[in-house]
């Protein structure tokens, strides 16, 4: 907390510049604020005329700098406004007509109130520390290498404000560069705790005053000695971020339980006609084996599927857990209104023609009734959900069985059906798969913590073009990821990827280097792309976590060793420098011309005993935290045979306690397929044909165990 | 060409510190041979006094710059042997103090000749030009960014010298932060024809002089009036590159032909035993269904595989084309000499045990005595090779004999397997897979020579560790790339993947952004790792070439338009701004909520008719160059539907001379796997599952041509 006096400072200039009908602050006020919030600012003047100019650059020593002082221009370098490295009286003078010319030649209606004498400061490291409004995540810090390069290269990271120290500091290391700023070629580092602290008193400036829409420290000259900004720039706008209904963790978690493990079910615009959405949903329900009430709705039916047909929600007995939303869209407001007279706590709204096809208000009419009553929902513009611990379909696609660990959800049916094909091709194990479409109410942070809470998910996997609440999502993540990794594949990545989202949810997607700075600082593991969101949805519950950050790769084929070693540097994991005396442990199994070392090559041709003993060799010492392996298909050792002694040796060290991550490449002819399956249903990532993706399932259970802190490492 | 006084100039510099011992040009040498050269260098002067240095500056005008001249110095700012931005004549002598000083705290033994008075030049852009010598591709370029950021962004790109100034230009086009030099934010961009001029100057002085194996010019200063380079630095050594016997085309082609479509084959080391090398070499031979003659040789039978057996390949009646050899490593030299008597032009050498188990002068020894006999062979160390157009295979692993356009190499055995387990399974239409192993002798060079004469080769992929002779292969990959892709897989591209290749070929790994933009320079289209190979190795031939950038996305879910429009870009496509017309035409067939635009997107649940219709629309006009498809499994439209449909109208539109690159990735359940076989089948690659690699294989195709200078663009 800062003194009241330093807030009231800072409010004074706000009050004055807003009664003045501006919208940047003049140098001068910035000043202020930024000796209000601890931010070095360096040594300055404004000088009316050149005589006065010299005079002040004559008290603070050459060198200095000449700013032309106008409100009107933002931009003063472009303008032609700035002259650096003054040296003497005479070049002052010049430089005061100059910069006052080149303001007038730049616009000529610009109000010119003067020169900034600056004190010059030399040497040090360009730096720009930013604050910027987002309108899913609020108030933003942004940090990068100063000068024009952090416009080119784009060598810039995000983190929301308020920071608090170590996040500050994490932010010296986000960013490509950040070799720079420990010292580079006997140059030495610069002062990061001024930096620190240059970046926290703009992220405590921001959240104090959220009128301070953008902020702008450009550039901050940092050195051994300090941290000073050079040129700093305020912007004032409105700074109400736009509410979303809060519940409480409490709240939230008692209507989603209600969804997901519902007693009694309804259908609204159950059918009875094969074909229709409302005949989908009730025969998913029916046979996907559900054991609750389900209770079909329609005035016109007396039986749908076996069970009694209701004219309105109100004329069945009992409670209701959930109502399953199948009419068209115009209908759905009144719907709403009678599930809520039925204190229907949740509804599962699949009908489209809201917001995604520009009818924002019929969108707008349901969140109001439903707020109006209480309603929880899903949707609209929905496949429903699946929840296998109740065997619950409650979506008009095919049923899905194979019940698991992983949760996963999807803003798009498209992406909800590739995720359907691909669980059951791949025979991944589900809890969930929820369709989340407009996310009118229900959205992720919602499933978040409901599957925090639930017992049979152990992974959850989301697809999204958007967040609605990106704090409330952080905040949820940041909670629930450490034991369960959340994976999300952010949709709308790059400009043409935005574009594409908003014309399909009407959805602004965020700045992505922003989302990428923000998952990861929550411990959220990101998939770039939706059969990497699939593949790690697979394997993450599957691995345990490794113990440290020592990665062995044992091969038959010398050339798979080296893809796999550049495979492991590709996805950030660490080859472990081999001990001597473990070196020799392995070459007494391998032929004298094989190489120990990391990878072991065990060369081809070695019979199974090779490969069983250099395995089990790696997987019981304990200075080794995972085992990375490739396989090579010869007669000596057909695919299936390895399958079975790597299965067997894994097992008698499960059951001896010791559990490691593994994952296999299989370089062999077809049958190698046949061995992956098998070796998957044993809980061993392997694949067929690549030496990168089971690495890269690896990389990805390495990164979440390092965000959630179980591997020594600080998070982020 | 240079006139002969630049060149003596320089011969005499180099022979002056030759005789002195010298490995680095002094300042005042360097500067000699800038100027032979035509880079430019500032003004500049030696003074060894304090008072002569006040002298040379106000000759040349303040500021200037003091470097101590120490031939025992090479880094002077590391060294404290700097002064920069002197301005006056008192300032003068404090640091010719200073820097002297400083070099002697440095290193008390450096000698020292004086300080160097240069010119200062102020403002422009910082960049470096430099030369090196490369064991792999002898003399290259280098150009960066200047100052500290190359070494710590490493953002540098490499070219072999000399260089055309077409090829310096791409260079400037090379790096990530090349939009500097063009000119950011008001500033002015770089005079382009100066930096072009000093990369070519640069280029052919280590062209011309072999024994300048490295040179420094950091920092080049460039503004919108020239390039001068202020600090440069030349070091001498031996600069012979390793020679390796050339073979003109002719004499490459005449024994690749008789190995690759041979008459008349023996096997040395053939054996009757069911599991030994030679025997499985026999039959896969013999049942591959080679229709010439097979002669098993091996002392101790008289028929193999219904074959007779001759106890030497002397014994053979008639000429042999190639011999395969399948004996112990220490007896191969020995049956190399009986192949050259008999005459027999090729060999494949499967035993190992050469080089990479460290027997390098067994290795020595076999290249010796082939070379002798003028024999050429493939390996030692290999499985052998399969040519299909011969139903050919010479190798001791499966039969394999889905002939196609595809010719595959690779210099491990693991990966030959993976090619052939992939090829199988994928259906890969293949002509060849070739072993290379050590590479003792034929390599990819000679392979690209014999693809590019072979008709039945469209498309080459090549798995390698290292290349032997770098600028064979990029002159025949520059010859071949345009008319038939090539696809390199370089291993080893991580400092732990090159370590990895050490231990396993003996060959050393380069440095591999060298790698990468020497390949890319010469249109070969690189793969990032063994599955990618693989899919753009099945895909490329496949797909016709593009006639422009026009790439347009049809989706029927909008969830997959978003990451095939996030894939376009990460692919470098081009997504097509849409027409009215055109737009205005796609609207007619898509419900009115749908978008059109770029993805047109035609929503979830139409029936087959829009997917067509919009397809067709796609196909025929003539603005759009590609189609990437989005599929969404409904009920109306099932995916055996769509893939019929699709290839329904993607074939009429080939019958009518309109033949588009056309991928799509399909999302549903797990009858889109049947779907997409399908369509491949039908030359459409279609991936289930996944919107990222359909986009892959098409962007894949982009680089080709592109490189190929079939879109239009300039090849570099």
């Amino acid at each position: 907390m800062h003194a009241p006096s330093s807030r009231d400072r800072v409010q004074e200039v706000i009050e004055a510049a807003t009664a003045d009908g501006r919208q940047a602050l003049s140098a001068s006020e910035a000043r202020v604020v930024c000796e209000a919030y601890g931010i070095a600012v360096p040594a300055e003047g404004v000088a009316t005329t050149a005589e006065e100019a010299v005079a002040l650059a004559e008290g603070m020593g050459y060198p200095v700098v000449a700013k032309v002082v106008s409100p009107d221009i933002l931009h003063k370098t472009e303008a032609g406004g700035v002259r650096v490295g003054i040296s003497g009286a005479e070049e002052m003078r010049v430089a005061f007509a100059a910069v006052t010319a080149a303001a007038r030649a730049y616009d000529s209606g610009a109000r010119v109130d003067g020169v900034l004498v600056q004190q010059m400061l030399s040497g040090g490291l360009e730096v720009i520390v930013g604050a910027t409004t987002d309108a899913t995540f609020g108030k933003l810090v942004a940090f990068g290498l100063g000068g024009v390069l952090v416009e080119v290269l784009r060598d810039v990271t995000f983190r929301l404000a308020p920071l608090g120290e170590n996040e500050a500091e994490s932010m010296l290391d986000g960013i490509a560069a950040a070799a720079l700023l420990r010292g580079v070629r006997g140059q030495p580092g610069v002062d990061r705790s001024a930096l620190v602290s240059t970046l926290v008193g703009v992220s405590r400036l921001v959240t104090d005053f959220p009128e301070i829409v953008e902020a702008d420290l450009n550039p901050v000259l940092a050195d051994e000695r300090g941290a000073v900004a050079v040129d700093v720039r305020f912007l004032l706008g409105d700074g109400e971020a736009v509410s979303w209904p809060a519940h409480s963790d409490e709240e939230i978690l008692s209507a989603m339980r209600r969804m997901f493990r519902p007693r009694s079910v309804a259908v609204i615009g159950a059918s009875a006609e094969a074909g229709k959405i409302g005949n989908s949903v009730m025969k998913n329900l029916v046979n996907g084996g559900f054991e609750g009430e389900i209770h079909p709705v329609n005035p016109k039916a007396t039986e749908i599927e076996g069970r009694r047909c209701y004219a309105s929600v109100a004329d069945i007995e009992g409670d209701v857990d959930v109502a399953v939303v199948a009419i068209p869209a115009k209908l759905v407001a009144g719907a709403i209104e009678e599930i809520g007279r039925k204190r229907i706590p949740a509804a599962v709204l699949i009908p489209s023609g809201f917001a995604e096809t520009g009818n924002a208000e019929g969108q707008a009419e349901i969140q109001e009734v439903a707020q109006k009553w209480g309603v929880r929902f899903l949707g609209p513009n929905i496949y429903g959900f699946y929840y296998t611990p109740a065997k619950l379909c409650a979506t008009f696609c095919t049923p899905y069985d194979v019940a698991g660990p992983v949760a996963l959800s999807s803003q798009s049916g498209g992406i909800g059906m590739a995720i359907l094909g691909f669980a059951r091709s791949a025979k991944l194990g589900v809890s969930a798969i929820v369709g989340l479409g407009n996310k009118a109410d229900v959205d992720e942070d919602d499933l978040l913590t409901f599957f925090e809470s639930d017992d049979a998910t152990r992974c959850i996997a989301m697809h999204m073009e958007d967040l609605k609440d990106g704090r409330a999502f952080l905040r949820a993540a940041r909670r629930v990821s450490p034991r369960k990794p959340i994976i999300v594949l952010k949709a709308g990545r790059t400009a043409a990827g935005a574009r594409a989202a908003g014309s399909h949810t009407g959805a602004l997607a965020g700045d992505d280097k922003v989302y990428d700075d923000l998952l990861r600082a929550a411990g959220v593991v990101r998939a770039p792309g939706l059969r990497e969101m699939l593949e790690y949805a697979r394997c993450l519950p599957m691995l345990p976590t490794p113990a440290g950050e020592n990665v062995v790769i044992i091969t038959g084929a010398g050339g798979s060793g080296v893809l796999l070693s550049d495979a492991c540097t590709d996805n950030g994991l660490s080859l472990m420098a081999m001990p001597e005396d473990l070196d020799a442990a392995f070459r007494r199994f391998i032929p004298p011309f094989g190489a120990a070392g990391n990878p072991v090559d065990i060369t081809g041709g070695e019979p199974p005993a090779t490969y069983r003993n250099t395995i089990a060799l790696g997987l019981g010492d304990e200075r080794i935290h995972a085992l990375v392996l490739g396989y090579w298909h010869t007669i000596v050792t057909p695919p299936m045979v390895f399958a079975e002694l790597l299965v067997d040796v894994v097992e008698e060290m499960r059951e001896a306690g010791i559990d490691k991550p593994v994952v296999a490449s299989l370089a062999g002819d077809v049958e190698v397929e046949a061995a992956c399956e098998m070796l998957f249903e044993h809980r061993i990532p392997s694949y067929p044909y690549t030496t990168e993706t089971p690495v890269v399932m690896l990389g990805a259970k390495y990164r979440w165990a390092r965000a959630a802190g179980l591997l020594g490492g600080a998070r982020t």
